[in-house]
C-alpha cells in the first residue's frame, strides 16, 4: 500500500461510520476473542483472557474483603430443580444446552451416535445460572441461625442458548461469577444486596474507568424469582446502556423453593432470606465500547495485562547487544514500581518484524504507554514514550529517570482521565426530558442509515405502570435501565429525581424519574 | 459423651482400620467437599476451594514464568472433532455428557422436556479434555514458523461420565487445567514436555510436600493419540500408587488430524509438533492421602488456606475486650509476616462455641497452627501455640514476640518435615524385588480383611513385553507406574535401575527397572 493510501485510522470501519461492525473490528484487532466452531462460543485468546484475569483478581479481592468465600458447584443442574421455582422456570429454563446421554457408540453408518442403552432418566441442564442446585446445598448447610450469614460466590461458566450472538456481549457460554447469600431476615438480605451493587458501582468505576448509574429495575426487567433486582447501568459510545451488573434481593422465593430453613434464636423455624449477584465476561464488552476509538482497543491502565510494552528499535546488528541490554534494565526498573497495589507489568515485544507494524499492533490492542528504545535512546539515557490516550505520533522523549520515577503517576492520570472523558460523554448524552414528542424525537435516529445513533440516556417521568413501559418499549425499543438512586453528575441531582411531573407516556403523574434508553 | 467415652482418634474409622473409609471420613470432617445431587458432581466447599485457589496460584505462577499464557475455549466439543483422531475416540469418546437438545417446553404431563424441536444437528459433547478444539484453533492461530512456539494453558471444568466416583479422586466433574503447546520440531516439543512434568514434580515436591517419581508411562498407559505419555506418581498411605500429573508428547498426531500447518523458514509446509499436560483437583485426594492422620487432614503450609488460627479464650465478659484487642494485635503482627512469597494468613475464630469442639475442628482441618489466647495469655504477653504435626494436647506457651518472629521458619519446619515423613514412609514401602514369588507374595494382603494393605511399590525388572504388563495387571491389579527417570531416594540409585536382571513375569533379560504398583 502506498503511503498517501493509509487509512486515517486503524480501524475500519469506524465508529461513526457502522458501529457494530466496529466493535468486531476492535475485538478482532485487539486479539481478545474469536467466534470458535461451536455455535455461539467464543475463544476467549490471551490477551482477552489476561483482562479477565486482572478483573477477577480485583472483584476476588472485593468479595473476600466483604466476607465472601468462594465455592464450587455442579456444572450440571437436574431438570427436576429448575422446576421448583415457577417463575425461574419461566425465565431460565427455555433456551439451554440439555444432556440427555451420557455414552458414545459407534454409529450403524461410521461415526459416533449417543448411545441409545445411555439414555439419563432424568435430563441434565447445563447451568444458566445456579440458584436450584446452590438453595440445594444451602438447604443441608443451614440448620441454625448460628449458620448464617451464608456468604459464598463462585467463579464458573455458564451457558444459555442464545440465537444472536456477540463476542463477550451475548453469547451461549460465558464466564461469570455469581455470589449467593443467605441471611436470617429481611433487612440483612437487603443489605447484603445493596452492599454488593456497591461493590459492582465501585469496580466499574475505579477500575474499569466506567461511570454507571444504579438502582433498582421495574418489575419487568427483574430476574425471574427475584423480589428486586438492581444494576448497574453504563452509556456505551452509541449511547445505548450495558448492564453491567445485577445484584437480586429474592426474598424468600428460592429458600421456599430449595427448603433453606433454620432454627431461630426463639426456637422457631424460618425459610432464609437470599441473594445473589454476578458480573460476566460481558463486562469487557463495556469497557470496550466505554473507552476505545477508532484506532482500536484503550485501556484503563488499572486492569490492562500490560502497562507498558517496550520497542526496542534495532537499527544494525552493532548496536543490538547495547539496545537489548538497555532495554532489559529499563524493563527491570519499570517492574519494581507499583501501580494500583501491584507490580507494573512490561512486555518486551523482541519479535523481528517492522517498527510501524509493531505500534500499530499494540496501539490496537490498547497498551496504555509504548516505549521506544534505539540506539541513539541508549546514549542518551533516555526512552520515547507514548500514549494511549494520544495520536499515535505523539511521542516524549523523557530521561529514563524521570520515566521510570513519574510512570505510576502517569497511569493514575491516563485513568482519571480515561473516566473523566466517559463521564462527559454520558453527561452529554443523557437529559431531562418531560415532552412526549420530545422523548419520540430523542430516540429516533436523525440519520435512518446509522439507527444506532439517537439521543442517548432519557431522564424522564413514568407513572410507575407496567402499560406505559411496555408501550414506550415497543414503540421505540426503550427501555427502563433503572430507577436511579443518586443524581446523575452534570445531567440531574437527587433532588431533580423526585420531582413532580408527568408521565411521558400517559401523563399521569409521577414524582420519580427513570433512566429510558436503547440497551444491549 | 463422658471423659472417658473419649475417642482416641478423631476420625473413624482409623486408616488401619478401613482406609477407603477413612478418607470419606477426612474429606467430610475437613470439610473439603461433599456428594451433590447431581450424580458423581461434587460440590467444593470453601476450606476445599480455598486450597484448590492455592494450588491454582502457585501452578499459575510457574506456568506463565516458563512461558505460558491462559485462554479459555468453548465448554462443548461438537461430535465431529472427538472422531478426528482415531486413538482419541478409543479413548475419550465412549463414557461423556452427550448434549442433544437446546431447549426445554412444557411435557404433555407437565414438567418440562426436551424440545423434540430443538434437536441439535451434531450432538455436542461436554469437553473431557479439549485437544481437538483447541487444535482447530491453533490450525487457525499458526501459519508460519513465526508463530511457534505457541504456548497456552486453561483452566476450566471437564466431564468424564464414571461410574464409581470418590471425592476428588474420580468424579464426573472435575477441575483442572490443560497446557497445550505446539512447537516447530520434534526437539521442542519433547523439551516442552519434559520441562511440565519437571514443574509438577517440583509443585508436588516444594509446594505439596508430596515425594514423586516421574518418568514415561508403558504403551497400555498412555493418553489416548500421545506418542509418549510422562506421569509423576506419589505413594499414598495405603501404599498405593496415585498418578498426580501427567505430560504428553503427541508428535504430530494431533496436529494431522486438526490441520496444524506451519511454513518453515526454508518455505515448506510441515504440521506442527504439539504437546498437552494437566493437573486436577485430584491433586488435593492426593495431598490427603499423604499427610492426614487419624485425626483428620494436614495440610503443607506452603498450601494451607489458613497457617494460623487464633482461638481467643473468652472466660468472662469482663474480660472479653482485653482479650479481644490482644488478638486483633497478634493476629496483625502474623498477617505483617511473610511466608513463601505470601503474607500469613489468619484466621480468627470468634464463633461462641465450645473450645474444646473448636480445637478439633481446626485439627480436623488440617490449620498448620492453632493458638489460644486467654486473658493470663495477655497479661503474660504470651500465646500458647499447638502445631498440627503434634499431639493435641502439646501446647507450648511462647513469648508474642518470639512467635511472631520465628512463625516463618516454623512453618518452614513444618513443611519440610512433611515431606521428610511422606519420603520416609515411600523408602519403608518400595523395595527393589527380583524374584516372581516375593512378587507376588508383596502386592498379596496378609490380612485378607484389609486388602488394601499390601506391600507398596516394587522396583523391578520388566521384558518391555506387554503381555507381561497385562499378566501382572490381571492377576494382581498391579501395573506398571512408569519407567523411573531417576533413583528412588534410599531404595534404588539411577545405576542401580538399570542393572541387568530378568522380567519378574517370564524371566526374559531386561535392564530397566519399572515401578510396579496397585493404584488408584
Amino acid at each position: 500500500m502506498a503511503k498517501n493510501e493509509t487509512p486515517r485510522t486503524a480501524i475500519t470501519p469506524t465508529r461513526a461510520d457502522d458501529y457494530a461492525e466496529w466493535y468486531q473490528q476492535v475485538v478482532r484487532a485487539a486479539d481478545l476473542a474469536e467466534n470458535s466452531p461451536v455455535r455461539g462460543c467464543m475463544v476467549i485468546k490471551p490477551w482477552g483472557y489476561a483482562l479477565w484475569e486482572n478483573i477477577q483478581r480485583e472483584l476476588d479481592r472485593m468479595f473476600k474483603a466483604t466476607g465472601h468465600k468462594n465455592a464450587y458447584f455442579p456444572l450440571f443442574i437436574p431438570k427436576s430443580f429448575l422446576e421448583k421455582e415457577a417463575e425461574h422456570v419461566e425465565g431460565f429454563a427455555k433456551e439451554c444446552a440439555v444432556v440427555t446421554h451420557h455414552r458414545l457408540i459407534a454409529g450403524p453408518e461410521g461415526g459416533l451416535i449417543p448411545d441409545p442403552e445411555a439414555k439419563l432418566e432424568e435430563p441434565l441442564i447445563v447451568r444458566p445460572t445456579s440458584e436450584t442446585i446452590i438453595g440445594a446445598a444451602f438447604a443441608s448447610w443451614v440448620q441454625s441461625y448460628r449458620d448464617l450469614p451464608l456468604l459464598i460466590n463462585q467463579w464458573a461458566n455458564v451457558v444459555r442458548w442464545e440465537l444472536r450472538t456477540r463476542l463477550f456481549l451475548r453469547t451461549a457460554e460465558f464466564l461469570w461469577q455469581e455470589g449467593h447469600t443467605a441471611h436470617a431476615n429481611e433487612a440483612e438480605a437487603r443489605e447484603e444486596t445493596a452492599r454488593m451493587l456497591d461493590v459492582y458501582a465501585t469496580f466499574a468505576e475505579q477500575f474499569m474507568a466506567m461511570p454507571v448509574i444504579r438502582g433498582p429495575k421495574t418489575a419487568s426487567e427483574r430476574f425471574p424469582g427475584a423480589v428486586d433486582t438492581y444494576a448497574i447501568e453504563a452509556m456505551m459510545q452509541d449511547r445505548k446502556a450495558l448492564q453491567a451488573g445485577t445484584s437480586h434481593f429474592l426474598g424468600q422465593n428460592f429458600a421456599k423453593a430449595s427448603g433453606i430453613k433454620f432454627h431461630t434464636q426463639s426456637e422457631t423455624q424460618e425459610f432464609a432470606w437470599t441473594t445473589s449477584w454476578g458480573v460476566s465476561t460481558r463486562l469487557i464488552g463495556g469497557l470496550l465500547m466505554t473507552h476505545s476509538d477508532d484506532d482500536g482497543l484503550v485501556l484503563p491502565p488499572r486492569l490492562a495485562p500490560a502497562h507498558v510494552v517496550i520497542l526496542p528499535v534495532l537499527r544494525g546488528e552493532d548496536t543490538r547487544a547495547k539496545v537489548m541490554d538497555y532495554v532489559d534494565a529499563v524493563a527491570a526498573e519499570l517492574r519494581s514500581v507499583n501501580f494500583g497495589g501491584r507490580p507494573i507489568e512490561v512486555e518486551v515485544d523482541k519479535r523481528d518484524i517492522r517498527g510501524g507494524d509493531k505500534q500499530w499492533e499494540w496501539i490496537k490492542k490498547g497498551a496504555p504507554l509504548r516505549v521506544e528504545i534505539g540506539p541513539r535512546d541508549v546514549d542518551g539515557n533516555v526512552v520515547m514514550v507514548a500514549r494511549r490516550d494520544r495520536g499515535s505520533k505523539d511521542k516524549t522523549s523523557m530521561s529514563r529517570i524521570e520515566f521510570v520515577s513519574k510512570i505510576a503517576d502517569i497511569l493514575g492520570d491516563m485513568q482519571t482521565a480515561l473516566y473523566d472523558k466517559a463521564l462527559a460523554f454520558r453527561k452529554d448524552h443523557a437529559k431531562r426530558i418531560d415532552d412526549k414528542g420530545a422523548f419520540d424525537a430523542y430516540f429516533t435516529a436523525k440519520n435512518q442509515d446509522k439507527p444506532e445513533i439517537h439521543g442517548g440516556f432519557a431522564l424522564s417521568h413514568w407513572c410507575g405502570n407496567a402499560a406505559c413501559e411496555a408501550s414506550i418499549k415497543e414503540r421505540l425499543k426503550v427501555t427502563i435501565r433503572c430507577i436511579p438512586e443518586h443524581g446523575i453528575a452534570g445531567v440531574v441531582d437527587a433532588d431533580g429525581l423526585k420531582d413532580h411531573g408527568a408521565c411521558v407516556q400517559c401523563g399521569a403523574p409521577s414524582d420519580q424519574r427513570v433512566v429510558f434508553a436503547k440497551a444491549y
